[in-house]
């Protein structure tokens, strides 16, 4: 749940709805020891009847089964439910590049998120290269033991290489959760505070802070969602064509988005603009804030400190949100890996299309649809109906585009 | 489990203790439909406030303590208690080289074993590489995220340069049971086998049949165990120093074995012998085996068929082994691997070294010392005091030799 930080916090605090302090963090360690998560057996392994059957001699068969007829493999061993989070320490939460071993808590937690929101078995997989081409080479090598792969925490731009050359080697679904995730549940959350507030989404513009995985992602989604018009902004500001300092990436979106061919700083983009989406730390005044248009949307996403507090983006917004719990509108890709990879693998896609991704969106904002207000244009996170409903839409999206094998 | 098999056993067969046949068969596929293994989280994800403490922002404590203080992840993920089992998929039970998927319940099998025996996680990691450089490389890259590496079905000599070389290069276990677990196993059998008649295992003359992962490390952990003599014989028969097509290995083992001098034929060496211990596959004819030396022991360990009926052995010889576990004195490498690595894990020991696989032989050979017969010279793979005793003498073997970390 990485947003790029451009202005990075200092330590992160533990600042959810009660104090932080040190008993907090003392609950924080505590619950940490040992680590998160285990395996366990999904079959009896008490005697030498079990064992017969579960490993020698009666494992051949199914081995042999499986090389005489391969497909066989996502039948007869846990591969097709198993999807491998896989980092390089370069980009953790706030933290930035921390490295493989320090990443493995956020890793573990993502692990046991995929299980108990989606029924997806995960496993951390923490990697102690960073070059593109190792990255790549050494996923490609263990997927066979997989049936998909989260990316995670990777920092931009080598992350958008990385997942292109794994989806294009690999005929398991490959997706960067810091990128996708986050743009699936920020369109939801779009399209239903247009829909709370009579608008659709063709009406209205959108300014992005952040230009990392996140950034790019939305904007790449709102323009396939049909918004009237977005612009991303960086450190130096608007990501317009006239710049000679883009990366491919960054060229890339100029030339896909911002209609308005704005140049300017991201205050001067604010400016009358319908949406502010932040995803790049940092703090955005409240002077510029104000300068939005009538019912504006603000969605400041940066964890654990949004961009401007919510209770400031009130006095001029119609419909807040942020990435944290303790205020209505969590934006929490918890609302949309889950059932994204649930629906993928129930299929056995090949791959997570730009379709697939569209139809998650729609089907989570779809959840709540009946009951929309300012304060709940998303579901809670720990909303059941969530994940099913994600997975259900992603399965007949993957049949529809044929990219599922089952 | 895998025995180096010379004479490839076609299909293997479902032989343990009831009647093969299609019943047996459905009942190996109905267990391994959907895989045999889960992750579960260890703490609560019910709540905004649950995953406070286990995801964002909670975690990115732990994160950062871990960045200053790397040694930290070994007390606050898992990674100290889980190992990767790996394979290319060269060396599969008697299968032979079936690549990595249909390795894959082997590998499942082996996880659960880890677990339910020593406590000890474990995660299949099937690679689709087979050169040495490779897959090496590719250990390394996951490093970060594990406790240990148990290689597992790699062919020989490949797993002997792999194991090396990766132990060399991390500071994590790195344990190829195929050749170690059958080493252990079997000298701690031979050891109560000798006890049992009145013997030493200095007095006494083996003859392994098999020169792949299995037979070399047993030559090399009999040699230190203080055997009388011992000679390794492939297809062409004894491996010895006047041979000029010899492996590296296999010249290595010749220098170190085969006192007598021996230079002919399996059958040859046997007459006289003491000891046979079969980890070849293919036959060793009753004849042969009637030329052995009064009150020999035969361990004819090839799976599912051993390399003489145990039945027929038993004419012969006063303590007969398989790796059936349908007749008594079944060679199980689950009697140490579970053990072993729960025990280097519990000290986190930087590698596992032959003091700590011959304390591991010492300790499983007496848990049975108090109740050794000649049908009882090892403990069933299912006695509970097996894997804490073995756990017990690893870890004070690696305090002893200075390559724990705690």
């Amino acid at each position: 749940m990485a947003a790029e930080i451009i202005h990075p916090n200092t330590q992160a605090q533990p600042t959810s709805g009660f104090a932080a302090g040190d008993d907090l963090v003392d609950a924080v360690f505590a619950l940490h020891r040992g680590g998160k998560m285990e395996v366990r057996a999904t079959v009896p392994v008490r005697d030498a009847d079990d064992l017969s059957l579960a490993y020698t001699p009666g494992v051949a068969r199914v081995c042999t089964a499986i090389a005489e007829q391969p497909e066989l493999v996502d039948d007869y061993t846990w591969k097709s439910n198993v999807v491998a989070v896989v980092t390089d320490g370069t980009a953790v939460l706030g933290l930035g590049d921390i490295g493989p071993e320090a990443s493995l808590p956020v890793m573990e937690g993502k692990a046991i998120l995929f299980k108990q929101f989606g029924g997806v078995d995960a496993v951390p997989i923490a990697l102690a290269c960073t070059e593109v081409d190792e990255i790549v080479e050494t996923v490609v090598r263990l997927a066979p033991s997989f049936g998909g792969v989260n990316l995670e925490d990777i920092s931009a731009p080598r992350c958008f290489e990385i997942e292109r050359r794994l989806q294009d080697a690999l005929d398991i679904p490959v997706f960067h959760d810091d990128q996708h995730g986050t743009a699936i549940v920020t369109t939801a959350a779009l399209r239903n505070a247009a829909k709370v507030t009579g608008r659709r989404i063709g009406d209205l513009r959108a300014v992005i802070s952040g230009a990392g995985a996140a950034g790019i992602a939305i904007a790449k989604m709102l323009v396939a969602a049909g918004i009237g018009d977005v612009a991303v902004c960086d450190r130096r500001g608007v990501v317009h064509q006239g710049r000679e300092d883009l990366t491919d990436v960054k060229a890339e979106i100029a030339a896909q988005t911002n209609k308005a061919g704005l140049k300017g700083s991201l205050a001067e983009a604010l400016a009358g603009a319908d949406v502010f989406i932040g995803v790049s730390g940092g703090t955005v005044p409240e002077e510029v804030v104000a300068t939005m248009a009538d019912g504006c949307f603000v969605f400041a996403m940066a964890n654990p400190n949004p961009e401007i507090h919510p209770e400031v983006a009130h006095k001029y917004a119609a419909v807040v949100a942020t990435g944290r719990s303790d205020f209505p509108n969590q934006i929490n890709n918890v609302l949309a890996f889950p059932g994204i990879f649930a629906g993928a693998l129930q299929v056995r896609a090949r791959r997570i299309t730009e379709g697939m991704k569209l139809a998650a969106a729609e089907a989570l904002a779809a959840v709540v649809a009946d009951e929309l207000t300012p304060q709940k244009v998303i579901p809670s996170p720990f909303d059941e109906r969530v994940a099913p409903a994600v997975a259900k839409a992603v399965a007949e999206a993957a049949r529809a585009e044929g990219v599922a094998r089952r």
